[in-house]
């Protein structure tokens, strides 16, 4: 179960409220690359956690601290929205297209429809979507997902920072950054207790290996139609990353047949046109026509 | 631009058409972790790709790969729909819960809808989404989404392997099972062509790092209310992954203000008792209720 | 900020694994009566508070303690899908489409995404979506929402409570409603508190209500062809319930002219028909048509 | 069945064309305060139906009232985007960034699918979400439900009232801010005739109260780390609104134990780590984990 | 304004309640193919209507009657949940596999969330979605849309007329079918007096053609890899249909550059790797890896 | 199986990158009007196709021409955002509402997430939809699909010429433009090949139409309150468009009852008010309400 203190996990002070700068850290709450994301993210796979529980004790740390970032987001939104509609008024009221596009700058749901406060939508105003959330049941996969998470994070919350100089904003997004070289740090370490990658690989490892297409598990298949070698690099040659197969690079070449299907079902209602082949010379027709 | 040839990249086959796994093969066309997502991904990432060429062509080609595996996905599900409609009729028909229920396994859009082919959604019928396509203009976060989405995928693709024992069926899965341990192995070549963990990490690695907070970037904060010792592991001490710092473990405590926020403006008509402070003692009557 | 105690607010016990529980049980997770929404939603709105400072510190309260009730649900879920692969691979194996059918009852994805654990979805698979999670801004509005979440959500786990007799999840489900109770009783005492219907409504109370439509603000309005008054009820006479008006009762009557846009733009690309006119008797024609 | 009158229900003026205010104006059609929502909330309620009729008549009148509020919407959304292209052509095509911006303040949406047209979509160009509809099955929940759209809809129009001096619109928003207030206090005379409160609560008032938890049901649950008593007020002591309990605050405390998963099921494939310590000593490494 | 009658548009009558087909026949209420998407998007298309006011006219008396569509289908669904909980509670509740399986051919929604009544989903339960509703502005465009919204529609009404016996519900879907074949031809009808294909297309026929590339307005593009032509048909040769070309059929070339985009801009946060070469010669190593 | 260029179908040059205009373009990417939803269209639609070859293999080609077009569109966004950000530093970080709105001008996301390149998105950020993928299974429904497709892709495509002076993105809209012009012939041309309007429709042309209701299948059905005759036009009288019936305007009746549904059953948890009725006067009350 869980608590709460009052008080922020880090300082949120907004020097100059700015409401496109608002309407910009919405991304980092309830976007892909959000902290409601990570948060749920972090706690449903603890939740879900099977095997080791020193994994899901450490999932449920982090996804707690996570609830304290959406609020630290949160409340830089409200104050960056302080006095946005000040100029509303004057501004749209006068139906002046150029002042009007002002507005452009801000959400408008921001006023419309939370009085001035953070929702759980991303910088366009597009909800937070529960798909986000992954948690595949493979720690390793999930670890995985977690870097992933934290490095399109870690990305957004850079260009936050490159996109205002409030000394405030830019030193709670310095706090965020650091906490996501941690948390990116965290989930490698997983990985590499796991056994890195040449353990971990390729995931499912507990997937009989015998039992997949022994021929084409290490090789490139370019589908290049000049099948020139402009893809080279790493994962052509050598040694697989896994270290259980050699790289190679191979031209892509259908293996399977031409794919026909019978004519449809009377039920489904084709068009009759569809259908009348079935009952005499359609499937001589399609020989014709392959 | 691009190019097909009619015959499919690796042959489908199915003995016993099933309805029920006609449903669960969606996931792998239309789901968060299915072919719809990684090819798009791929593609969209290449078509953005800025920095080295190399790794744009390489994009390119296994986005393309995955396009005839979304091509052998969907044949596979109209093929274990043939036939499903003979027992609709007989069974629903005569308005039996129990053989009614039969339809339970499949999804009703199969017939309603597409006629017995493959749709653009996941197995509960949920429609794919293009929020799921990730490509962050960062080739590290990006590599690492793509080792999520193989990791998933090939976890996923195992599951339906198991769920079925059509030989057909199992080929197929084990092409397709094939295919994503190479690609796992050809998006962490890419990682390791950059660098690896300690040249990559923290991603990304072009903001000073100076920046971030220097006190919280290497350290594991525990929010157990217990502040035991529970969660101890690699990522609690001794370097870190990427080698620039030193994980510790914290106690969470608070380092912010409790947050008060302003009376909301007029404009944004909340309800009186929440303003008529405002012009009086309400910052008084704030302060006496910290 | 937030912490946890690993320990379950209350215990969480399941006699007999019933898949198809775990799927009916996810809508009080990720549905629109779920607990992820009555939980983001409190929170969102003490983030987002303005005004008296103990609401906001009630509204952080319970949407704490909100989170713990996620946790509750989602381990149910998990120990419900326990055992729920072993029939599968016989069953689904055999592509029998009656015993194929068993899968019905579970969500695919329960086993194929997330390896026998909850997800952010509803009992049809479909994503948790952020657009659930009101704040308004207005504290009265907000009350209103949260009744109203808690209402909807004591009828689901009231239905979900009918829909097993397994000793545990009955006892679990006894302890949402009571807290379902106790929530119900808590928004309503603030309304109560801040001065109830005669002073709360119109919801917003600080509009100026003298700038509302005098004529039409306490009128139930009739569409019915007949006009007759078969929707006579306590909302068609007597005084209203904010007592500031007297219902009364009229037919619904146009009071507007009949709406004709002018012709659309040249640069819009409407059809040539639908612009011609413009250049010559277009709006004598529109005349004429009406 | 459903009739209309080519005529508005109230009269629609736009005095100064303004894209801008056409894009807010959306919040209030296709948002999730707006009147697609309502209109099909109270015709499903009303199709939806069972126990006395009255209400259900009472529903459908104004859920057919309603589609005539989005009709207004929409005629005023069209007029707002009267001449928004006139610019259009000079100003983007001059490819000058601030002139650019002022497309800003429009939704691209309007010119680019609608040609100067109300869509389905909220002021953010998000479509309009069917699970915004709730009908319940219980009077008094979908009363609540109602309250709830009719409140953040009064909300809504009286912050678009603010947001512009056009005297048409005004005269329009203060018809509809109105309606609200009617609606608002339609449901809650239903409430009212439904016994109030006391007879309401706990919805649904048919689950025998005995059933649910008896010592959590009328409990404050404090989560605050410190216990202490900042979150006191009407809901923490004295009767409880419905009659039946009384108010108090307990701390918030684990009553449930640590809930520890079984290791991963084979066939679900998580990896080898999380499940080779099932035919070993992983219970009791849990054990000591613990 | 709108008025309604209570009296359906059609008798609704179901003989043998089934809770599977009711579920199938949200399809045709909530779904892409069903009568809310018609309903709002013909009055949508009434409401933005440029141009000749018959159309508007028209539209709207057609999305009239789609309301009194939904009311039917909605109707019908509650009456085949009649006792579709009856067997719940024995069956659920007994945690049996087989007979809990029964549930699958429900919507567990129908149960939990709406009490037994329709629900603005689809057969999946996937929320109707705004996005659907289609009016462009350009009246040919939309009555394609419309086509092609009441083709889909009828072949779905055709399939659930397949899927059940009971005569009520045989009749009710003959008569919507009846509608759809009505509407179809409408939409038809509005085409022909446009002028038909030759006049309408190339849509919108207000675009000067002679803008557009003349090389490759009327040729079949074939991407095949071997360039035979196995997709020969009328759209290959002869006259175009609009009479305003003459088909051919052009194998697929390029004719378009390798796009290499620039470097990444600092402040984005591209990996270093991807910027470096920048300020050397990664311009250099760009052109030799081409 | 498909293969790739790394050459564009057709030259795409920004001459003036244009942030705003890139937002934009975004339209023809992800919108519903977009070449995602026209590619996984065309392509669904083949490898689901059944009946005669020919026509799987036309869609397999169009389709795979359209995964070229994306590619096209991604790189315009791509070059219209070159030097988006230069000014972002500047006038964000300034906090000056007026340039603050040039950013308004932008999609956010196009910084925040994508660094700078395109997106699966529609102009404002919503994300593509596969549910907008339609393949009904019948060939005709399915080429007016396409139809509408490239009718509203089309009229958007003249709608980005209009809204661009920059000559390279004019003459690539050309492009598109003509093909847009193909594809809606081509599609006809099937329909033609199929025997045109008398032989397709009513679709599915393969019902029975003696089993549709024969008294409204021709019927123009008018609900308009009047009842007067102003949507009269060609759909109103003469012979039907499909040769198979006459037009003719008749005014909406009720044909049905007043539908009464039976009180809720008790596991449902309706309000007590709701059940009462039914052991005792309900059902006369109910009779007495009508």
């Amino acid at each position: 179960m869980f608590y709460h203190d009052r008080r922020l996990q880090y300082k949120v002070r907004v020097d100059k409220p700015n409401p496109a700068f608002a309407k910009m850290l919405q991304q980092a709450i309830g976007g892909i690359e959000g902290e409601i994301r990570v948060c749920l993210q972090y706690l449903f796979q603890a939740w879900g956690s099977r095997g080791p529980v020193k994994y899901k004790n450490m999932l449920l740390e982090t996804g707690t601290e996570e609830i304290g970032h959406i609020e630290m987001l949160a409340t830089a939104v409200a104050l960056n929205l302080e006095g946005a509609t000040n100029s509303l008024k004057d501004e749209i009221v006068g139906s002046n297209p150029v002042v009007g596009a002002v507005m452009g700058g801000m959400d408008p749901r921001h006023f419309l429809s939370s009085g001035l406060a953070a929702m759980a939508t991303d910088s366009n105003g597009v909800p937070f979507n529960g798909s986000w959330v992954v948690g595949s049941g493979n720690i390793a996969a999930d670890m995985h997902a977690n870097v992933m998470a934290e490095s399109t994070g870690r990305v957004l919350a850079t260009r936050l920072w490159e996109a205002t100089d409030d000394h405030g904003m830019k030193d709670m997004l310095a706090f965020l950054i650091a906490r996501d070289t941690m948390h990116q740090n965290q989930w490698l370490a997983v990985l590499e207790e796991l056994g890195g990658a040449t353990n971990n690989h390729p995931i499912p490892n507990s997937f009989p290996q015998a039992e997949e297409n022994q021929q084409f598990n290490y090789s490139f298949v370019t589908t290049n139609i000049f099948k020139d070698q402009e893809a080279y690099g790493r994962w052509a040659e050598g040694p697989s990353i896994d270290g259980k197969g050699t790289f190679s690079m191979v031209p892509g070449e259908p293996m399977g047949d031409i794919p026909i299907l019978p004519p449809p079902a009377p039920e489904g209602h084709a068009q009759t046109e569809q259908m009348t082949g079935a009952a005499g010379g359609l499937m001589d027709k399609i020989k014709n026509a392959l």
